[in-house]
């Protein structure tokens, strides 16, 4: 089934808000075998909004809209649903109910505009949201016969959207709209680190241009892996999985992963699996390398805790690196990436700990150590290694390439 | 003017990359006056793209694509827009001494697919991608009498995506696109906290009714502040700025900044003004207050370091938080947070400091402390400040919105 998205809202085309919504609905809509055909960002404008839903009409079988569904006198998408789809706005008493009880510790939100939420177009079946006050809508056209099209609008905010997803929208899919025998995508990735892309391409090119027409592959490099993507439409997942196992054999040397998770997620995994623990101890990455090991729940279970050593003397007097060191070889140096990560394990009495030292920039850089330079090191039960790295020109990139090498390198330490 | 975007590429729309480059994109545009219409995302499919160029030039007159210019097979961009100008590919020279000088010192990468990447759309102007291997495409059309329309193809990986943007296309359109009479926008943002969205609809109803028909006002929520951005379409700034002016009068009692910067960037800049330093100890938000406060260039002068104090043990060992507390009170307490803000801004030797302890979830919620229980402390010159909030049910939202309550509070007490 085909399905597209429209995001509602001149936040998004005046960039002051990054379109995160999409991209998680993408991944759950594929898991589901709904293929996303494209994505829309238009602003709050009537004749825009009408011209963007006609268009997806025109395409997808399943158009989902994010935003524009506020209190507030610049939200107009459920005024231009009841007009398109020709009904008009009546009280829903659930909602209104949903509303009181949303609010019952917070009365002064009970104004007249939050009033105006429970106002709903006729035509258009209401689902729950659970945590917010704008109605989620579901809308039937049946306008081709034999040929249903649906239309659900979810609020923008991240996490009403995802939770009206999760709670509703899925389960309605499944329930309403998708039968067995859908189209089925079925997608496996495996993911390389240190060859270029090309290079790779090379590798795989005898592989891939014998590939079954019904199963595509993509290369998505990013911050210093490159994920292979295999994506089977309508095949047997088995026939996929084959695929990826000779695929996996031709770039066994540079394997990371043969799934595709986030690298902090699979070094938690190995860590709770060895049931070890690991610290941090980061300058350039400031404190990033330690927020992505505990992103996800469960993290206390093999994350103990990091020194976020910025200036040097946090280095010396907290982490124990000599000032013999940092006055003779630098703070971006072997010498001191290794006393970080040493001292760090010692004073979080962790099995691992992972170190990082770098020029950021955009100033600091020097001829022999220029913007980019990173030295990181590794403690391990079985010692520490360094290594040094070159990693661009950009702070932000420096530091998110620096955490994923961080974290490749642990991986592979781990094992 | 008006633009459009047109991102190319599976990834967005399997959800494997969140879009972080439209927003970037759409900001800089809105500098220079060049209003974002419309944000398509489209796969890498012939069909698909030349309909969404087609539609993309019934509106506007610049478009940007990017994305598809990798040297690999799935990358189709370079192709298509050679068929739709109906042109062929010829070798350029330039392209080709660019790419030797890219790769000198890995040679490895110049294969055969990388020598693809110098034979470009004959019909193109090509502007140089210093950063990398993929040639930028201008195409001009002149398919209207007295109507130019422009084209802008640009690789899809963002660091390059804004090299190019900075020093080749805003240059570009500058000289040869814009002309001084273009419509301006101007926008003018006013950052408040502590109000509920529609309570403040009510508060500013008056005003905003009021308002001249080429000034909007919008709403934007965003952990914890609402941002209320104010465009004036083709008005004097000087207009637009009195408006803000009033505006401000009206939210003086919530206001938390005057402008549309980061919390973060706004904290630096105080602190820099006064010459002081600050640290973080950071239980539920890990690190992410931490990468928050040296994101930017320039940290170093006020940002010391943090200790991430995950683990109990840690909290007690290295912050020096008594056991007394810990077991007393728990964890998650004013005793305990008081204790790390004054543990930290000690042990760094800083001016001021924050502590965060909390229950980010999903585990580890009770009825008297449920999952979202968020205890902060600012330690400053002039005393220890603790506060507590619930900041809602989702792991992310939950320490995102720490992260901000912890800044907008600082701000308020370095002020």
């Amino acid at each position: 089934m085909q399905s597209e998205i429209i995001t509602i809202g001149d936040e998004l085309l005046i960039g002051q808000v990054v379109d995160t919504n999409s991209a998680w609905m993408a991944q759950r809509l594929n898991e589901i075998g709904v293929e996303l055909k494209q994505i829309t960002s238009v602003h709050d404008d009537e004749t825009h909004i009408r011209k963007a839903l006609d268009e997806a009409f025109s395409r997808a079988d399943i158009v989902f809209t994010t935003g524009g569904l506020g209190p507030t006198k610049d939200d107009i998408t459920k005024l231009v649903m009841a007009s398109y789809f020709d009904t008009r706005l009546v009280e829903s008493a659930a909602v209104k109910k949903h509303i009181y009880e949303l609010y019952k510790n917070r009365p002064e939100v009970l104004n007249r505009l939050t009033e105006t939420q429970w106002m709903v177009p006729e035509k258009a079946e209401i689902l729950e949201n659970r945590v917010g006050s704008a109605p989620l809508m579901v809308f039937v056209r049946n306008e081709c016969k034999n040929k249903k099209q649906w239309l659900f609008a979810m609020p923008g905010v991240p996490y009403e959207m995802k939770i009206a997803m999760e709670e509703q929208i899925l389960p309605y899919l499944s329930e309403h709209v998708l039968s067995g025998a859908e189209r089925q995508i079925t997608h496996r990735t495996v993911m390389v680190s240190g060859i270029p892309e090309s290079s790779l391409a090379i590798v795989l090119e005898p592989w891939e241009t014998a590939l079954p027409k019904d199963i595509r592959l993509a290369y998505l490099p990013k911050d210093g892996t490159i994920r292979l993507r295999l994506s089977g439409y309508g095949v047997m997942p088995a026939r996929v999985d084959e695929e990826k196992r000779r695929l996996t054999e031709l770039v066994k040397e540079w394997l990371v992963a043969e799934e595709d998770k986030p690298l902090e997620v699979l070094v938690g995994e190995r860590l709770k699996a060895e049931k070890a623990t690991i610290a941090t101890a980061e300058s350039c990455t400031g404190g990033k390398l330690a927020a992505l090991l505990n992103k996800h729940a469960g993290s206390s279970a093999f994350y103990m805790g990091s020194v976020v050593a910025y200036s040097n003397e946090v280095k010396h007097q907290v982490l124990g690196v000599s000032a013999d060191a940092l006055n003779h070889y630098g703070a971006v140096s072997e010498q001191v990436v290794r006393q970080m990560a040493e001292g760090v394990r010692r004073l979080m009495h962790t099995d691992y700990a992972i170190a990082t030292s770098g020029i950021a920039g955009p100033d600091g850089g020097s001829a022999e150590k220029p913007v980019g330079t990173v030295w990181m090191a590794w403690a391990t039960p079985e010692g520490t290694f360094a290594e040094c790295f070159r990693l661009g020109t950009l702070r932000e990139q420096i530091t998110d390439r620096a955490c994923m090498k961080a974290l490749i390198r642990m991986l592979q330490l781990i094992k």
